[in-house]
């Protein structure tokens, strides 16, 4: 919940303001009538001076790609089920899960916002792409290291999260049984049929 | 541009109303600093007064879902190809276009925004969906017309519209040749097989 902002200021470690501030973006990003999400408005709710939070994150974009990094990080958990076809499975059974949470979907709203609008640095996106797919491309380095052949990374993107976002974005629910399955046999025929080309 | 907060404001038609607010949504979502998206922010950015915004759409996520609804059918071209392939990529291409524009990013923004977050009405979300993929249906049925099997609308949510938005939200740009072909082609294959099985 959020402090009154009237609420005396109690002095917070670094830690304590981060974590604050990142659930903050999480509550108003998840409230139908949080339309402000200026860093103003983000720091009433945390209950922190809204100068800290320009001086640690310098603009509401790179707070939103903070938050998205670290939560997707600590959503994605790692098991190592000995292949690579079940390591993608395991990866998108827990993907699909938090789809359905209010934070999976505050999430995918602060990945939409975080967006650039007028003039993307693609260097820049591109890096905060691959930090925020480092988990799967932990996977696909566990696979190589394995002998087996993962896809592309752009491909994993295209055929694995880009359909369990959109369908988080139109709140239309993957099928009940085998969605990760279809989806990682999918693809993984898909790399063998152009490798066998 | 919007209007000064200050500067009168001049009647204005019920179809003057709906183009202003619907470009001030497109504006303040393209604005770097646009972070207020309340409905009173909109209507000052429109010059239009608040309670016509109330009384129009009733809250901001129907008004960002009617942006979306309205500019995505416009940006949506139904070329008759002659072939569900065909038709299929005329529309894909459009879509790849577009979203190197701001107003196509800023529309991505807003279809994540309008995203229900505690409590989707489902029924309500299914409709909003087809409705945005009507042109996509439209496509469908003139190729079953044609005595073509196209593939399910969820499939083509999966395999076409997905990949197109995740990039737009990422900012990973589609490899500039064959795109569209790649996986227009992918979804046909993969919907044959099926049907051959």
């Amino acid at each position: 919940m959020s402090p009154h902002p009237s609420a005396p200021r109690i002095r917070k470690s670094p830690e304590q303001v981060r974590s604050a501030v990142h659930q903050a973006v999480i509550d108003l990003l998840s409230d139908p009538e949080g339309a402000d999400l200026s860093i103003p408005a983000i720091a009433q709710r945390a209950g922190v001076n809204h100068t800290s939070v320009y001086r640690r994150w310098g603009s509401r974009d790179a707070l939103l790609a903070d938050v998205v990094t670290t939560r997707l990080e600590l959503d994605s958990p790692l098991t190592d089920t000995g292949s690579l076809r079940g390591d993608l499975i395991a990866w998108m059974r827990a993907g699909v899960a938090s789809i359905h949470t209010v934070e999976g979907r505050a999430l995918i709203r602060a990945v939409a916002l975080s967006m650039p609008s007028a003039t993307p640095a693609r260097g820049e996106r591109r890096q905060q792409f691959q930090r925020r797919l480092s988990s799967i491309d932990n996977i696909r380095q566990r696979a190589a290291a394995r002998g087996e052949s993962p896809p592309p990374l752009e491909e994993i993107l295209d055929q694995l999260l880009a359909p369990l976002y959109i369908r988080a974005i139109f709140s239309i629910d993957p099928p009940d049984t085998g969605y990760p399955e279809l989806l990682v046999d999918r693809l993984l025929d898909d790399t063998r049929a152009r490798g066998a080309a």
